[in-house]
């Protein structure tokens, strides 16, 4: 295990806080930067550290979190000015948890081996409740010897903590998870449509059907929130959105054809088109309903 | 509960044999009738009756249970001078538990009607497990009250017996899981074909997503199989494209628009044309692997 007295978080959004505040539960001191400093006050009344620039939350940190939107936002925090590296001590660990670019995530790796820093991307599934209990699947992208020294840093945030390989690798099987989602998420609307054109009780449907073969998560749990016609974000269609478009950017670098994903991007583009984007992902059900596709 | 000492059953296949056995088990004098006699052999030595015809079985049944192929073997079963409502006494329970043509199994409750002859549409999931172990999921469709007097037959069957509304409806229910199924397939080749194009491990991008929100019935237990090069039938390819060219007949006819399914219709014709039709559903796979699509 690595020295960690000190360890940096940056990006303090509703994953971010419950994050810090796990780790802050096990006795280190949190050294917080966030663009928004309302949204630290929570953890800073706790004894967090606030600093008004990554530069001087970076001299005092021997392992950082990030967490923040896009990749745009990843690339400044990092590669910036004023970004982490140009400002991290040598063998300070690095580490993104922002579903981002796998390719972003091997130029960091690479700046960041060029200072003697240590740097991994660890992406999450689990959504909020899986943040706020430490229930996180984190998969991580860099040298397996760097991912075994922090790693009971990350089983303070998740529990299911997965080496996947070199840098990127981490990204990679996020965005796996999210061409995985693209399938059942088409399944749950198309069933659901179906079933409505044939007259069926939709809830009666889905006791029939929930549990056997066609089973999913999004059957059990977005399912019904749109028989409810709850389309509240647990999951933003914008969010989703540039997941799917990082997805296929590499699937036709690549050269490999994903139909399926590529279906599932046109119906997103057309929600945000309507300007679905601040939606929950299940709101592609409305497209079906009202005939937009 | 219906008078029920003398129970048809029409059928014994994989599913059949062990659903009939199940009524045996219950005590029930079940009478047999199969185009070949060879496959009711064990079921004959357990102490059920053969019928060379679907005349002399109908005779003496208050109750006849179908499981057959295709929709056309259902049309011939009960619509055919030889089959069951030509030959069925008045009050007769008949139920077709193929997966079949919902349009077909409101021409059978009509037809069955004029004779006063009581049909239900009862398609079952579940698979050969499901049958050997009694808990299929059985949809049904017809006359809740008649629903209601032979439920506790079905309950011998499956765990998860649910009236679904008039007749068809049991068999547009079977159809909506096929459509969801749909999406679930699509989802673990397109993750699996992007995890190998980013050269990650199957297996541990498996580990780190198949319990969270991508989680599908498909991700958990065809997933493994496809990385094993099992292709083996759980469900055969010729099975499922007949269930889905029946769910897009009736979307047509609806003027509903499923993409999604027709996307996986098209790709599971690719695999017939390539002759997969006796593998299971997992070889879509193949097609992804093999750059076919």
């Amino acid at each position: 295990m690595v020295k960690t007295d000190h360890i940096g978080f940056i990006g303090i959004g509703v994953m971010g806080k419950s994050m810090a505040g796990h780790l802050m539960k096990n006795g280190l001191n949190v050294h917080i930067y966030t663009r928004t400093e309302s949204k630290a006050a929570e953890l800073l009344e706790k004894g967090a550290t606030w600093h008004d620039s990554i530069a001087s939350l970076a001299q005092v940190c021997q392992v950082i979190f990030t967490i923040v939107g896009y990749p745009h936002d990843v690339e400044e925090v990092y590669l910036s000015d004023y970004g982490i590296i140009a400002h991290a001590n040598p063998h300070t660990y690095i580490v993104d948890m922002t579903t981002s670019s796998p390719e972003l995530a091997m130029k960091i790796y690479e700046a960041a081996k060029e200072k003697q820093i240590y740097a991994l991307d660890a992406p999450v599934t689990g959504g909020d409740i899986g943040a706020r209990n430490a229930t996180l699947s984190i998969m991580v992208g860099g040298e397996e010897e760097r991912f075994e020294a922090i790693k009971p840093l990350l089983l303070m945030m998740g529990s299911k903590v997965i080496y996947q390989g070199k840098a990127g690798s981490g990204q990679h099987t996020k965005l796996t998870n999210q061409v995985a989602i693209a399938g059942t998420m088409l399944s749950i609307v198309e069933a659901l449509s179906y079933a409505e054109a044939a007259g069926l009780k939709a809830d009666r449907v889905l006791e029939s059907i929930s549990s056997g073969a066609a089973a999913s998560f999004s059957m059990t749990n977005l399912a019904p929130r749109i028989l409810k016609g709850d389309f509240e974000p647990g999951f933003y269609v914008k969010h989703y959105l540039k997941d799917l478009r990082l997805a296929l950017a590499f699937s036709r670098q690549s050269h490999i054809k994903l139909p399926g994903t590529e279906l599932i991007e046109k119906l997103y583009t057309k929600l945000e088109q309507l300007q679905y984007t601040e939606s929950g992902t299940q709101v592609l059900y409305e497209l079906y309903r009202r005939k937009l596709i």
